[in-house]
């Protein structure tokens, strides 16, 4: 096996061999997804980064990796500093780095699979200051030098049952057509995989941790639809479930047929559609329409077939989260156990059910220090003893096939410190902030965000994550348009205002770098709120709590907490004991109603 | 003197000589001011309309007024709605509404020094799907149908000296001229009014409430600045302050000068500049690059001086505000004052200092169901009296040499009834989280805006504005960049962080319709703060309070308030009757120690 090293001089001799002086590659796929499958995992591949987000760039004597505030520590530990440089986003772009490292004159190669326009819009005015220029690709050089590059995913595509999903796919496409005719639009090219997925009401194994299927859509204004698809991930029940109104197609013939739209009106998402589906409806004479996917609002809208779903799902992974914490809470102590062999037993709990199709995430088990990475993943190299005197983190979700859930717990290994109780007391009282906010519709949740940091502010602390993120109804752990962020965090800005329906995480956190890390994470569901003696023609929303496992208690101060507080972590935990007690063991329910007895 | 509706008439007439199928009226002057001066008072002159922000649209058939959701009420008081259609922004934009309602073909003119260039472009755009056309007019023909449209003001330049500005101008001139090379650029064009009185540190008169003098201003990256300024305004005393460095010229020659930097890099801001600037830069050749005013940002961050500066005018202020407070306790109740003889007793109050130069913008002196308009004009036909029952709110500020002032207070007429008490300690509440927030640098204001909302919201209530602008030392009452606002709210997105040094309004209110209005203002200064225990990488900011007066008890429910708000809230009032205390005569220093006595 080739090391990274190795791979990178074969990439430099490709990129001479296709008469490039540079070649730049994202962590993404096609469908500019978040999780991709293994045949385009070319960055890992490259460089040995692990981490889900980063770009690298290969020039001949520079190679040059950009990497977010959350991977400033582990891509130190996963890339070689002899061979690569270390950038961090969003303070240095790569368009600026491409700027100040290329040779004037140079050819910059990219690939427009995994590009959008404005990238390449931003790195072509970058370079031009040094009369360089931004090359298109026909192959990807890293495919070329790749020898045991995985095939993409032959997994079959699946039906998502219309009782589940709470509206036809008929109904939604319908609803799309009437979008398109409003804004006098002849068509709309969908390229995100579980916008697809959400619209045709169809399910796939290609991506982990996101049950979508490799494909493209194109909708027209009566709602027929053009998917393009491998033929052998379609069988006859998936064709019938289709009907007559959705075309099938090569999942090759999409270039070419994006190019017969002359001279019609074709909307493409900016941030959503790669720089090669615009080049290719401009060069068949079509007018491009930049509009915001109208997939991502319809699907953020949860119905209550989908809530329904997501409840009896998340009462299934709490009663399977409360049992991991109950064998934690006993095994634990002892020493014996690792990161690794806590999130197997997750697992294991999980799968019990019979239900669960796959994690929504790759589960982050991290103890002592590990816990101060947010998004640290555990491997076989970095597997820790979870051990007395750590905190130990655990942030987890499965997919089932009606819901998709999002967790995350602390538990003291032995007695916590003072500094622990305290800060957790903090982050727990930034949760119940959120969980108790009360705000106007059209509020964005960037302006609650900081309800959610207001106790650790005061003490002079902070976290440097988002507080929330939308979640799909058995798709993707991560949606937009909604998000609960700092607007200034790196794709922290919320598109859309909190609406009625809309499902998103509650996840404030504390991370002491070398120590410990905490973070408290249940999802919730925004809800119309009826206040009563309020201005009449004022809509309230608020949120209502659907992810039920205890909140460890022994890392609680109650005395810092507000009589509210304690009335709503009190009422939280009876919820839990009469939502999760009948779904456990004795032995674990006995457990579960000491640990959710009342505090304070 | 004629009517609003021969007005109109007129103007139509005026249209069609000019050859023109509408025209578009803003209400702004040729350095897009918040206030302007009489001459340019179109569309007050035109519609009747008295608010600080509308715009106008006459077409042959139709006219249009165009006003935000604080003027809903006003307008359709002063303006005929025989004649004219109410258009509520942001909704409507005038472009959208210019796309909908004008024939094909039709020529709208507009007055190239009276809009950006952005808007020109949006309206363009808009008129294109109906084959209409924008068309810059060279004469603007309110003008030419306003037979005694008021002269522009003839006052003189003043010099704001060194000691009180903290900087002298040749250092500010170097900053900028700073900024300049490093964005690469030869010149940077000011047009905003304050920008130009702060960088050379002079004042004027020539609008109303804002101390600043009409004039045109362009820095050269050596700091060597060109002045376009009515000859007659500048006195030898200017002249000399100006120096060398400052070349004069006449206001007249601003546009042609504008035309002659060919080849070079200029700077103009876009939300800054009208059009007219950018296209006689373009015209001659220059390179226009579109960045923020670099006044802005260096202008809102208050050096010693100016902070020193600030608090001995705000507690000369306070001194006039406890005695306005003390007298109208003493009188009001017996019904016999009025809003305006109110207001008018209150500038006495400050002009008895002797120090006074203007009020910092027309007094909000609102009764009963006025005070629910947040920006009430009182006029001689709306003067209300002042009656028992009445919540009377006064929002006032002064322009002083040493500082600009701006508060807010509100008092009970008689006893109030339990839903304004519960109302008033609502927005208290609010108006304390502000007060007393700590959060990173970098933090934007519309991060901590639902601070102040949260306490109302939880009631299913809110108030329809911005909860804190920056202003200036002895400058603009409202300045940017900074602001404490939802970013949705018109104007309402915040471009810079708050920053150690910005002053700031804190202002949260509650409105309820034809009944009353509350609103408590104080500003507050940002400041580093030190957190003992907290992370030691993180510099976290906080706000002192600069505005004393005392805050009606009578209105405050002290079981609504928590022990800290409670301590925030008898801390404040003890540094009142420090403050002020030894400002004020004896009696009314007494009933100020009753007033500012312990709460809870």
């Amino acid at each position: 096996m080739s090391t990274h090293k190795d791979r990178l001089a074969a990439l430099r001799d490709q990129l001479a061999r296709q008469r490039l002086d540079g070649f730049v590659i994202p962590l993404t796929d096609e469908h500019l997804s978040e999780y991709v499958g293994a045949y385009a995992q070319r960055l890992a591949w490259l460089t040995g980064f692990q981490g889900s987000a980063g770009t690298a760039v290969v020039l001949p004597a520079d190679a040059a990796i950009f990497t977010d505030g959350r991977y400033t520590l582990q891509v130190r530990e996963q890339v070689s500093g002899d061979d690569w440089q270390f950038v961090g986003v969003p303070q240095t772009s790569v368009a600026c780095w491409l700027g100040e490292h290329v040779d004037g004159g140079a050819r910059i190669g990219y690939d427009p699979w995994l590009h959008t326009r404005a990238w390449v819009d931003e790195a072509s005015a970058a370079l031009a200051d040094r009369d360089a220029v931004l090359v298109p690709v026909d192959a990807n050089p890293v495919d070329a030098i790749w020898p045991d590059r995985p095939a993409p995913s032959p997994a079959l595509m699946t039906v998502h049952h219309d009782d589940v999903a709470g509206a036809s796919s008929a109904a939604k496409r319908a609803a799309i057509g009437d979008w398109l005719v409003d804004k006098r639009a002849d068509a709309v090219v969908l390229s995100a995989l579980d916008s697809i997925a959400w619209l045709l009401n169809v399910r796939g194994g290609d991506v982990d941790h996101t049950p979508v299927a490799l494909a493209y859509a194109i909708v027209h204004a009566d709602g027929a639809t053009d998917l393009f698809v491998a033929p052998d991930k379609i069988d006859d029940v998936v064709r019938q479930h289709l009907g007559n109104s959705v075309s099938l197609h090569d999942r090759t013939r999409f270039e070419s047929t994006l190019r017969d739209f002359a001279g019609r009106r074709v909307v493409a998402d900016p941030a959503g559609s790669v720089a090669a589906i615009v080049h290719a409806l401009e060069a068949g004479g079509a007018t491009v329409i930049a509009q915001r996917d109208p997939v991502l609002l319809a699907k953020s809208i949860k119905n209550p077939a989908e809530i329904a779903g997501h409840r009896a799902a998340s009462a299934r992974d709490g009663a399977a989260l409360t049992r991991f914490l109950h064998w934690a809470a006993t095994t634990c102590p002892a020493g014996t156990e690792t990161e690794l062999s806590a999130a197997a037993k997750l697992l294991e709990f999980r799968q019990a059910s019979g239900l669960l199709r796959d994690t929504s995430f790759s589960t982050i088990s991290a103890t002592g220090a590990h816990g101060a990475i947010p998004h640290y993943h555990v491997t076989d190299e970095s597997d820790a003893a979870i051990e007395p005197g750590h905190l130990f983190l655990i942030d987890s979700g499965g997919q089932y096939a009606d819901g998709t859930t999002d967790v995350t717990r602390v538990l003291p290994i032995g007695p916590p410190t003072p500094e622990m109780r305290d800060r957790f007391t903090r982050v727990l009282k930034g949760h119940i902030a959120i969980a108790t906010a009360i705000f106007p519709d059209g509020t964005m949740g960037g302006q609650i965000d900081a309800f959610a940091r207001r106790p650790l502010w005061e003490a002079g602390l902070d976290y440097g994550h988002g507080t929330g993120h939308g979640i799909g109804a058995y798709l993707s752990v991560h949606e937009g348009p909604q998000r609960i962020a700092n607007p200034a965090y790196p794709g922290g800005q919320a598109l859309e205002p909190l609406r009625a329906g809309m499902l998103l995480s509650n996840e404030p956190g504390y991370y002491k770098a070398g120590e410990y890390g905490i973070r408290i994470e249940n999802l919730v569901l925004v809800e119309p709120r009826a206040i009563p003696g309020g201005d009449p023609d004022r809509v309230m929303l608020g949120f209502e709590t659907l992810t039920f496992a205890p909140i460890d208690r022994d890392l609680i101060d109650p005395a810092l907490l507000t009589n509210d507080e304690l009335s709503w972590l009190n009422a939280y935990h009876a919820k839990v004991t009469q939502i999760i007690g009948p779904l456990v063991e004795d032995e674990v329910k006995a457990w579960l109603l000491e640990r959710c007895a009342p505090v304070g």
